[in-house]
């Protein structure tokens, strides 16, 4: 693929001047905000935009989007900057656009359980405006982040065992193209069968396929119950088997997350808990009094089954809270593993049924190449989390991490899993596309790309490697 | 974009003698083998293809599509000939490519609830084998249509409102590109934010971008209940609204179904029932005993509010299948209406707000332009079928057909709906598609066409309107 914008600083200034002339204060070019528009949340180096430019509406992003196109200058869009794979990041230059203000709920259809809103409102924001109205959205990526940014990473997190994930819970997309024309993926209704499903193609893409600037989202009504409970297991693999029993018995379980021995550990120490320092699922059940109650009953005798318990439940919020506070503070209580080093967070997915040996070996793999590496996992879905903890001052760890990063890919390659479940592919995972899809695959994307985005200037270097 | 096949007959020669060649008697020319795989079960005119082969393996399918591409004709692949919108014709002539003899269970994986299948296996066949196991696969779109097919045309049905489409059960697909390359869309991990989802490309693409010869399906655990019940009420609009309130409040309901007036008096006469001749809901609940008593309990509660009822539910089959007869035997009933005449099965989907509206206003433009249709509703989805029908041999009649159609999806469109929630595009539907998706997103679903079938030999003339 052509790789522009680093190439042509003219064409660079043509549009920061262009975009300057319409947005006046609204288009920053300081370092710091250049900086920060980057890839902060990841250890992919940054690599900062030539500006950043915040529009109000539709017209604004399809104004930017439209004279970056002229100008051949890329295009990156920017929710929260919460994203792990260096998916914001400039290598080509170009121009972030933050969607910060554009944060409207533009409609709720409480009857349809549907709302329109503008990507830069944050989940958090979007449910306390919807909780009135009795309905919420359930995908959960932990972060706080943008609902366009989930949408154009696939996010998908704690609830997605029940709920799915962005590709299930997005309608609808009103996207800029490449060319700088308003393109609606589809209509409000909950299903059609009519012409290709452009809604999923954009969901996932990363902005490579056009900028998001409104979505149609499928909402859930709140259930009148919640109950959540943990439970302590002799092993990896009878958390995981009580987890396959729990699903097959169609348990509609809500969330159900495994901690390792090493991440209780960390949080018994962090947050001051007394839990058993084995693994540990995290369990919580939506629907009525009734149902909630019988759905933590039968949990509980399937965990007693494979050797699991005692097997806690409360349904008050702040017993619930009590009880999962381990799981909430998992990452803060991961990082106080060892002071001053990075976080480096990194996910795959595999089949359910490989889920614990996936585990277990990297676990092994994590100890004997010396590291601290606590693992959480959104276990209904065979996908987990790896947070290893290290010294980014020591080039020989960092190498050592690099190899321990591929041996986890290729060991859930290898089991028919994916190289990530939710955190995407941004610049961090290119290169294990080939592996993953096959040549065949990761050519029918490029054809797309290149059909979409001839120029290649929406959010050029990520996903699909150039040519 | 080219028309090819029609216009070059030596081609079509070439590759028929090429497949003679290789297939023997499974290469078939007859004109009663090839009518039959033209378009059958609708009143689109049939346009046969030029020749049928039955593939026996994913590498048969791919020397077929390679002969085909290197002399550009056409491809056109079949599953049971039971599509409703002309997929399945050959306007160009080409290659029907019948999957009848490709209709294994390459394996099961049931702690995983994942299936790997051959694309003609029916959807009765899959679940005659899933059976012993304990998990089924949930679409049911009427027809026993062949799981090829259902992904190809993005099959819903009865049971969607609870377990979704085709596009939220498949995981991943095996594909013949344009090219005759195998093209694998996903791995089988249940989640993955890797690349772009080929996968939902695929669903839905009606064989225009891809030929289907293997697909991994999303199971489900059978549920250890099945409830069923029927409700009248005293207007459409109170069917609706209990429908409405019966997902808002979380209950989680299997099947849904509205029959109006006139289709409940086609069923009392063709099935020798008694209901009252009013709007009826059909419904359908899985889970636990207790969990399918509640949620019959609490329907009828919603139920009751809106004016409905008496509402009879049951558990035990016979019972069960007493109680859903009119529904089952809805299509015959609504053919003995007016014997002789062809039964017109059309479409559309809209928010479930607006759906009331939709099918009152289309009930009285059905009885104003002198028409017997009744109205058959997967109300959950705000999807219904109209079953106009017509006197084929009457072109006045016909002409008003068509106006009465375009004006139903004209009414669709105008609530925000689409021009049809499951019957797919095919050729019937192709002149909506610009009015519903608008230019914008009906030229980058060209796009994507030319960029993966850029000769367009992969079932040319439906979906994407020629330029």
């Amino acid at each position: 693929m052509p790789s522009p914008g680093d190439s042509r600083p003219d064409a660079v200034r043509t549009v920061i001047a262009g975009l300057a002339a319409q947005f006046g204060n609204r288009l920053v070019t300081s370092q710091a905000v250049r900086d920060q528009h980057g890839n902060t949340l990841t250890w992919v180096a940054n690599q900062p935009p030539d500006a950043v430019v915040f529009p109000q509406s539709t017209e604004d992003a399809q104004d930017i989007v439209r004279l970056c196109a002229k100008h051949r200058v890329p295009v990156i869009p920017y929710g929260t900057g919460t994203s792990l794979e260096g998916q914001l990041n400039a290598p080509s230059g170009g121009i972030s656009v933050d969607f910060r203000d554009m944060n409207r709920v533009l409609s709720v259809q409480a009857e349809d359980l549907t709302c329109v809103i503008e990507p830069g409102i944050t989940r958090k924001a979007l449910n306390e405006h919807l909780r009135d109205q009795g309905v919420f959205f359930p995908i959960d990526p932990g972060a706080d982040a943008s609902l366009g940014g989930m949408a154009a990473t696939r996010a998908s997190g704690t609830n997605a065992v029940r709920y799915g994930t962005m590709k299930d819970n997005v309608l609808a997309l009103k996207v800029i193209t490449a060319k700088g024309e308003v393109m609606q993926t589809a209509r409000r209704a909950k299903k059609s069968a009519s012409g290709y499903d452009l809604t999923r193609l954009i969901v996932g893409s990363e902005g490579t396929l056009g900028i998001i600037t409104e979505l149609t989202l499928k909402l859930t009504g709140i259930p009148e119950a919640i109950a959540s409970g943990i439970c302590p297991f002799p092993t990896v693999e009878a958390a995981c088997n009580a987890t396959i029993l729990t699903i097959q018995a169609g348990i509609p379980v809500a969330r159900i997350e495994l901690l390792d021995a090493l991440q209780v550990r960390a949080s018994n120490s962090y947050s001051k808990l007394t839990l058993p320092e084995t693994p540990m699922l995290f369990v919580e059940f939506h629907g009525t009094a009734e149902g909630v109650a019988e759905q933590s009953r039968r949990f509980g005798e399937i965990a007693a089954e494979l050797g699991g318990g005692p097997f806690e439940w409360a349904t008050k919020p702040e017993d619930r809270t009590r009880l999962w506070q381990a799981r909430h503070d998992a990452y803060w209580a991961g990082r106080a593993l060892r002071p001053g080093a990075m976080p480096l967070a990194t996910d795959v997915c595999v089949p359910i049924s490989r889920l614990a040996e996936c585990v277990t070996e990297t676990q092994r793999d994590i100890a004997e190449a010396g590291f601290l590496g606590p693992i959480a996992g959104h276990v209904g879905d065979g996908n987990f989390h790896v947070t290893l903890l290290v010294d980014m001052q020591d080039q020989a760890e960092i190498k050592k991490t690099e190899a321990l990063l591929e041996r986890l890919v290729e060991r859930a390659l290898a089991m028919d899993g994916t190289c990530t479940g939710e955190h995407g592919v941004g610049q961090g995972k290119m290169k294990y596309l080939l592996a993953e899809h096959g040549p065949e695959a990761l050519a029918a994307m490029r054809a797309i790309k290149r059909a979409l985005d001839p120029d290649n200037i929406l959010n050029p270097g990520k996903i699909i490697p150039a040519m």
